[in-house]
C-alpha cells in the first residue's frame, strides 16, 4: 500500500472528470466546430519535440521549457505551444497546399510559477492560416474569435486589436529605432496590461514600474485619451497624431481593411486598444486578444500575424496568422458566469438497474435499448434508492427497473415516476418507447 | 535559418495531417460513440504523473519510462498507460459513484527501441469499469472490443479470450506453485504468443525459446490441441483435461458465464486462446485480445480484469475490468485494408476562390453560406485549375467561383460543371443553394 506522493499528482496539473470533464469536451467540440466551420482542419504534432525546435521563439519564455533526455541520446523539450511546431510542419511538408488552413486543440507545457495560478499543462486551441498574406484572412481569425466565444455561450466580451506596426510607431516617435529597443518596449507593454488599470494614471504607473521611457509611457497614453468605443472612430483619432510614422500609418490602415471585412454583429465587440501587445516574439502584424467582460481573468483568446516564423525553419518566408484560445481561462470563465448551469451539456443516459437476478434478459433489454440511446448498467444494485441516487450524480435521465422477466418501471430522474412498461423478447413496448422518450 | 534537427521530430513520434488525421478522428469518434453507448463518461489525466504512481505495475516495461525533473524538484514521468492512472484517480476521489465506468482516450509514451517499430508517443483508446465484481461486466467489456472494431469498419475479425486463472491452473498442474513462478511463465506466454506460429510444433519452439519448463509447454500445447471455433465446447474440452484444478475450474466457469451474456453474432467472433497471456502483471481474471484476420500486425486491442490494482493507491480493494484499442495499430490495419478509402471520413466542404477583386462580397457571401456548410476561402487565387487542383487535393466538394457581385459559377469538383448561380445581397438564391446541395 502507497500513500503520499503516488496519490497526488503534480502541482499545476489536473484530473478532469465527471461533469467538469462533460464542459470541457463541450468546448472543445464547439471550437472545432467553428474552425470547421471556416474550413480549417485538425493537425496533430508530437507532445516530444527535439529541444532546437523551440530555440530562440519566445524570449523569456523558454526558461520554463520542459527539458529530458531520451534513450537515444536526444535532448527533448514537451511543446511549449502549436505554433512553433506548426511552423516546423510547414517547413517539413513542403507540399502542403498552402493557404493551409489548420487547427490544434493539444496540450502544451511550461515549467511556470504555480502558485501564480499557471498551469504546468494545459490545452490551447490553436487555428491559423499558413501562406496567406491578404488581409481577408486576419479578418477571418478575428471572426473565429467572435464566433468561437459566441458558439460556446458567451455574449459580453470584448475583442482587442492592436497592431505591432503601431507599436513600432509609438517606439519611432519616441526615438527608439531598434530592434532591441523595440522588442523590450513591447514586452514591457504586454507586461504592464496583465495588470494594467481602467484609468490612464493606472497605466502610466504600471508601464513606469516596467521601466519603460517616459517618451513612449508619454506616446502611449496619448494614444489610450484617443481610444473610443469605435473602432473605426479609434483609429481616426490617432491617424492624426501619428502621421508622421509611416509604420505605423501602414498598421492603422492595416486594421481599418481588416475591421471593413467584419459583420457589424462583431465591430461592436471590437475595441482598439494601445495598451495590447502579446508576448511572443514573432508577432508582425495585427494582433488580438479576448477578454470576458467584468470577470477579472485575463485574455481568453490571443493571437496574430507571424510573417517570419516559418523562415526560422526554411529559407522560404511564409506569411501567416492565427490564433488560440485557451481552455482553462475560458472554463474559469463558464464557471464564474454559471454558464456550464444554463447550457446542455451531459448527455442523456439511460440506466438499468441490476437485480441481481436477471442478468441475460437485462443485457439483452441493454442491447436493444442502445439502437437509439446511450445505456448503462447498474451492476448489482438492489435497493431503488440507491440506483435514484447514482442516477441523480451521474447525470441520467431515466431508470429502468426490471420487476420480472416481461416488465419495467421506468422512472425519471427529478420527476414523478413514469410508469411501468411491458418487454416482449427482451424489448421495450411501443407504449414503454413513448414513455422513455418522453422523460428523455 | 536553421536546417538540420529542428527540421524533424523525434523518432518514434508523428506529425498527422490531412487525409490521416480525419482517419484518426473518426476512429477516435467512432470509439468514443461506443463507450458512451455503453454509459461509458470521460476522464482525462495528466501526461506528466509523479514518477512514484508508475513504480511495480509494469514489470519490465518500468524501464521504459520517460523520466524529467522539474524546476521544484519533483521526479516526474511521463504517462506510461491509462490504467494506473485511473488505479490512482479512484483512490484520490473516493467519492465517485461506483461503479465507475470512464474512457480515456490520451497518449502514452515509452521509451521504446524505435528500431524495431514500435512508437514511443502513441494513443490509447482506454474503457473501463471500476466497481464492480459481476462478470456482467466482463462481458460488456468484450462487447465494447466487438461493437468498436465494427463501428470502425472492420469485419473480419477475432477477440481472444483467456483467463488468468486458467494460466494459473496450468502452472500449478505443472508443479509451479509460486507467485514469481507464474509471473515468469505468464510473461514467457505472452512473450511468445506475439511471435507464435499457428501450428503446435511453432508454439513448442517459441515457449521453448523463451525458457519456459517442458511441463509447462506440455500442458499448454495439451490445451491448445482441445480448442475449437466454438468457445463454449473449447471450454467443455478442457474441462475434463484440468478437473483436478479448483482455480481453473474457476477460471473456466467463469469464461463461460461471461460468454452466456453476449450476443450470438459476437460469439461467433470470439475464440478462446491458451496461448494468450498479455503483458501487464496486474490481469487477475479474464483476458481478452483482438485482431484482425489475415493480417501480420498483432492485437489491436487488450485487456482484461485487474481486482489488485487500486489497492496498490489505497488500503481497500476494489474490482475493476476494462481493456484499449490501439489506435496506431488499427490505423495501420485500416490502411492495409484500404478501408480509408470505402469509408467517408471527408467532411463536404464548400471553397470560395477570392478572385482579388470582390473581398467584401465574398466574405458576406461565406458567412450566409456557413450557416448551412462548412466554407473556406481561397485567398488571393486566380487561375480557375489552380483552385480546382487545391480543392481535390483538400477534400473539397464544390468550388464557388465570384464572375460578377451577382453571379457565381458552381463546380462540382470531380464531376460535371454544376451551374452558374445568381447572388441577391450576398446570399445564394433559391436554385443556387439546390445546385449547392446537390453538388455536396
Amino acid at each position: 500500500m502507497l500513500q503520499s506522493i503516488a496519490n497526488t499528482i503534480p502541482a499545476g496539473t489536473s484530473d478532469v472528470f465527471g461533469f467538469s470533464a462533460r464542459t470541457r469536451d463541450y468546448v472543445i467540440e464547439s471550437i472545432k466546430r467553428v474552425y470547421e466551420r471556416y474550413g480549417f482542419e485538425p493537425l496533430y504534432t508530437p507532445i516530444l519535440e527535439h529541444a532546437e525546435v523551440f530555440n530562440g521563439h519566445h524570449g523569456e519564455g523558454e526558461q520554463l521549457l520542459f527539458k529530458l533526455n531520451d534513450k537515444l541520446g536526444n535532448q527533448l523539450v514537451l511543446k511549449y505551444d502549436s505554433t512553433v511546431p506548426l511552423a516546423r510542419v510547414v517547413s517539413m511538408y513542403p507540399d502542403i497546399p498552402k493557404p493551409y488552413k489548420r487547427y490544434q486543440l493539444q496540450s502544451s507545457f511550461r515549467d511556470d510559477e504555480v502558485d501564480k495560478g499557471h498551469f504546468r499543462e494545459f490545452i490551447q486551441c490553436d487555428g491559423d492560416i499558413v501562406g496567406a498574406e491578404t488581409l481577408l484572412s486576419d479578418a477571418e481569425i478575428a471572426m473565429i474569435a467572435y464566433d468561437g466565444l459566441s458558439e460556446i455561450g458567451f455574449t459580453d466580451f470584448t475583442i482587442r486589436l492592436n497592431h505591432r506596426k503601431i507599436i513600432q510607431g509609438i517606439a519611432e516617435k519616441s526615438g527608439v529605432f531598434s530592434k532591441e529597443g523595440l522588442l523590450e518596449i513591447q514586452r514591457a507593454i504586454d507586461y504592464a496590461d496583465k495588470i494594467i488599470k481602467d484609468d490612464l494614471e493606472g497605466i502610466r504607473k504600471d508601464l513606469k514600474r516596467r521601466q519603460v521611457a517616459d517618451d513612449v509611457i508619454v506616446t502611449i497614453c496619448d494614444l489610450v485619451q484617443r481610444i473610443t468605443d469605435n473602432p473605426l472612430e479609434t483609429l481616426d483619432n490617432i491617424e492624426d497624431y501619428l502621421k508622421d510614422c509611416p509604420v505605423a500609418v501602414e498598421g492603422i490602415n492595416e486594421l481599418k481593411e481588416i475591421l471593413s471585412y467584419i459583420p457589424e454583429a462583431m465591430s461592436s465587440k471590437v475595441r482598439i486598444d494601445f495598451t495590447l501587445a502579446r508576448g511572443a516574439d514573432y508577432y508582425t502584424g495585427f494582433i488580438l486578444e479576448a477578454v470576458i467582460n467584468n470577470i477579472k481573468l485575463g485574455a481568453v483568446l490571443g493571437g496574430g500575424r507571424f510573417d517570419n516564423l516559418v523562415e526560422a525553419f526554411s529559407s522560404k518566408k511564409v506569411p501567416a496568422v492565427g490564433m488560440a484560445f485557451g481552455l482553462e481561462r475560458i472554463l474559469t470563465a463558464m464557471h464564474e458566469l454559471n454558464l456550464t448551469e444554463k447550457l446542455n451539456i451531459q448527455p442523456k443516459k439511460v440506466l438499468i438497474t441490476d437485480n441481481g437476478l436477471l442478468q441475460k434478459e437485462i443485457i439483452s433489454c441493454a442491447i436493444n435499448l442502445r439502437k437509439n440511446f446511450d445505456v448503462s448498467i447498474l451492476y448489482g444494485q438492489e435497493e431503488h434508492h440507491h440506483a435514484v441516487d447514482y442516477a441523480r450524480h451521474c447525470g441520467y435521465r431515466v431508470l429502468v427497473d426490471f420487476k420480472s422477466k416481461s416488465t419495467v418501471e421506468l422512472t425519471s430522474i427529478g420527476e414523478d415516476l413514469c410508469g411501468y412498461a411491458f418487454l416482449v423478447k427482451d424489448k421495450l413496448s411501443w407504449l414503454g418507447y413513448t414513455i422513455l422518450e418522453k422523460a428523455i
